[in-house]
């Protein structure tokens, strides 16, 4: 089956032409027990469309949203316990409608404005029961074909839209955690490759610079990675949470003075409590001076390198050599869709691959790039968005929804009950009661419970800000009037 | 809104009142370039419905499996392109339907026997449409609060199915790779709690055992970790891939004299090549006798534990301190559905816990659990299977599909043309051509070619094997019969 250089492909098999006649015992167990595998793994084109149709109910509950704010309900009231028999579909979906959704986020809403969690398109959401029917395996590319084309393809894409160099490859990882996880363990192994043999061996003499508005993930991939928290150097960065360049300068001479030395920068572009993106030229300068990874946490705000008006904020990150972006957040893309888009791909292979024994040999398999194995099909739905919104499409969402951030920025300006504490320089907006008694929570809450509008209350600086993230592009300048009218 | 000791609960938001009168702009950008907001983020029930049975006919493709064998086609087909602007979804889900689907792996199909991935149970498969367009976030209890609570009660269930002590939990991991490599972090911390802020300074003094048919995830894990591949000490398994307790035992006495200790053993329920599985009592009385964490990875056997019949076969599995177990093998659950249970849930945010500041403060996050952040849900769908199958019908798949396994071994054992090498403890058969000059590779194609059975190649001490996992409900007796007759 193998064409050399090429990944296997092998079709959708045609079920064998006297499968009918084989087919009997449509139902296995006992006697007493029968499970209906008609019903479960069907073949018949009316029990699939009866199946799908099940779900649709639900689906118009979440998207149509007839959900009840004023009553929220405990979630204990879902009936956790396991059946000691089969229940019929419709009465599991059934109690999913009554008892589950209401007790459920749902991020479709208008006023679910309190983090980078989106609400996706309804086709690439619904995508995800094809996604799941054919269950893929990105492990090897025998056992997931045309999405291991597609998934090579796309982030080759990717990495172009980033201006990284042609080669500039990478990998998919269920979630940003993970992408930035695995930038840490590359740098890691540019900088010393014996360490994937030997063992971490530098104590705190080689570290990792990074801002102080880093995202949890970095010192958390720190510290897995052997090299313990104190292998993180931590960079001071200004009002808005942007690292601060002359505290990178000053740290990066000073290390060798103490026999010390950085192997690796992480920078941001947006920032998760405000929003705010680095100077990436001038890191990444810094970082080619110094012989340091240059690693951009795009995350979020990525996505801005689809705009036109807005990319110039990442100018710069085609320094990087590595780069984290999420289509799961501002490219409406359901969870998890991440990436790590590498400037040298070859160094993944040669930093995380093992022999998998019980592989056929197809010559290239994401399993060998990544330290997740079996790992589902993300792709398929970034796809989906692709070609359905298309360039101008994206471009389009991206700039509507900043045009939203900088509506609810100038609103705070104007109001009389809150300042702006940090506009970032996304669609993310940090701010806070003038009045010092005022207590956030209590606000959080009245804009909950009066204008159906849910906020953050990250802490920053020591401060418990409110904050809203204006991702959904169905929110309009009336609705974010309205909010902050009180 | 918080309930101390309690996730934090959110309803599903009621769009505000007046949100019909303030939705002008149902298109965003230019006048040049708009975006259908109405089509692609619905409120209306008619166009919901529409969005969905639009993937109707896809699905209908794969599991009426319409595909043809005899001509398999190159995934390079896909358009990959990006296209400048919007597409329609009808077109899009076409050429998905035509061009895309057919490169890719069904594995609804009966014959589609190569792997541990299965096809899932369309209501499981569907409802992933729902999961996704909740988009809920596992990070945070106040971004998933019923997932929250239906993951931590599901989990405490599972734990209690392999009669761990009550309190013990875990976390849902994207992958069995991710919950080994959770696993060995988590036996590195209660070794040594220090290395979390200093760094891995024991060199190879300190080392995971693992039989040399462990699964390529745990040499990774030991890598990554930055305990250097030389910290795992491979002990010898018997012929089919179980770990040979004695060797194990003559290990355990060994290393101390070397100035070297083990402080983890990692038994396996299931290999992956051949499906052995180890003697857990023995290895987890070994474990106490030295004290050593006893990690069990049961990604693919622990569904065993659902069938009295086969449940023996993990007798002492209950002494583990932590188990891998992935419903999205054995449980007909798409992926990703793994699991990290553990006998002492606590360690695991002593262990990888960071200060999140953009959390409100809920008392109980899974992102404290995880070296993931952000986390799809995958609990629903693992909730969904256990309610529509009941215990009973769990039992009924796993003996059925033992039968079949048997029924297959049983098969070869007869053939005149092959010899069976291992039938493991499982449903997976590994076998070969008696004559030694057959290329197990035209075999297979054979197989594929004729009798639309797609088989798997893995190395096994050193020989190429033919393997069959034997997952797939619909399978009959008269379809392996055909299989194996030639």
């Amino acid at each position: 089956m193998a064409v050399p250089g090429e990944p296997t492909i092998i079709p959708i098999l045609a079920r064998p032409a006297s499968a009918a006649a084989a087919e009997q015992g449509r139902t296995c167990g006992g006697d007493d027990v029968a499970i209906d595998l008609d019903g479960l793994f069907p073949h018949s084109e009316e029990i699939i469309r009866r199946t799908v149709r099940s779900f649709e109910d639900a689906l118009i509950d979440i998207w149509a949203s007839s959900g009840d704010a004023a009553k929220p309900r405990e979630a204990a009231e879902v009936g956790l316990d396991v059946p000691a028999g089969p229940r019929e579909l419709a009465d599991v979906v059934s109690e999913l409608r009554r008892h589950m959704l209401p007790a459920c986020l749902n991020t479709t809403h208008p006023g679910c404005v309190a983090h980078m969690d989106t609400l996706p398109t309804l086709a690439a959401a619904v995508c995800e029961s094809i996604t799941a029917s054919l269950n893929n395996n990105m492990l090897f590319a025998e056992l997931s074909p045309a999405f291991t084309t597609m998934e090579r393809e796309l982030l080759r894409w990717f990495a172009a839209r980033f201006r990284l160099p042609d080669g500039a490859g990478g990998t998919m990882t269920s979630g940003g955690s993970l992408a930035n996880l695995l930038a840490v363990l590359l740098a890691r192994h540019r900088f010393d490759p014996a360490v994937r043999e030997s063992g971490w061996t530098h104590g705190d003499r080689a570290v990792v610079l990074a801002s102080d508005a880093v995202h949890a993930s970095i010192p958390k991939a720190v510290m897995a990675l052997g090299m313990g928290r104190q292998a993180l150097v931590k960079v001071r960065s200004d009002a808005e949470g942007r690292l601060s360049i002359d505290a990178l300068a000053e740290a990066l001479r000073k290390l060798p003075r103490e026999g010390r030395r950085g192997f690796m920068v992480v920078a941001v572009a947006g920032t998760t409590v405000t929003g705010a993106t680095d100077d990436l030229s001038a890191i990444g300068r810094l970082c080619r001076e110094h012989g340091v990874w240059f690693h951009v946490d795009a995350a979020y705000g990525g996505a801005v390198v689809f705009s036109a008006k807005h990319r110039p904020l990442l100018t710069g990150i085609e320094l990087a050599d590595s780069i984290t972006f999420n289509p799961q957040k501002w490219m409406y893309v359901p969870k998890a869709a991440a990436m790590l888009l590498v400037r040298r791909p070859e160094l993944l292979a040669e930093a995380v691959g093992v022999r998998m024994p019980y592989s056929n040999g197809s010559p290239f398999n994401f399993g060998d790039l990544s330290l997740q194995g079996t790992r589902p099909v993300d792709v398929l739905k970034v796809w989906l968005n692709l070609q359905l919104l298309g360039l101008s499409g994206i471009e389009s969402l991206i700039d509507h929804t900043m045009s939203l951030g900088r509506h609810f920025a100038e609103r705070v300006e104007r109001s009389v009950e809150f300042e702006l504490v940090s506009r970032g320089d996304l669609n993310i907006c940090c701010f806070q009661p003038r009045d010092p008694a005022a207590d956030p929570q209590a606000v959080r809450k009245r804009f909950l419970d009066r204008q159906g509008c849910l906020l953050s209350l990250p802490t920053f600086r020591g401060r418990r800000l409110l904050r809203a993230v204006l991702l959904n592009p169905r929110l309009t300048f009336e609705h974010i009037d309205r909010w902050l009218a009180g």
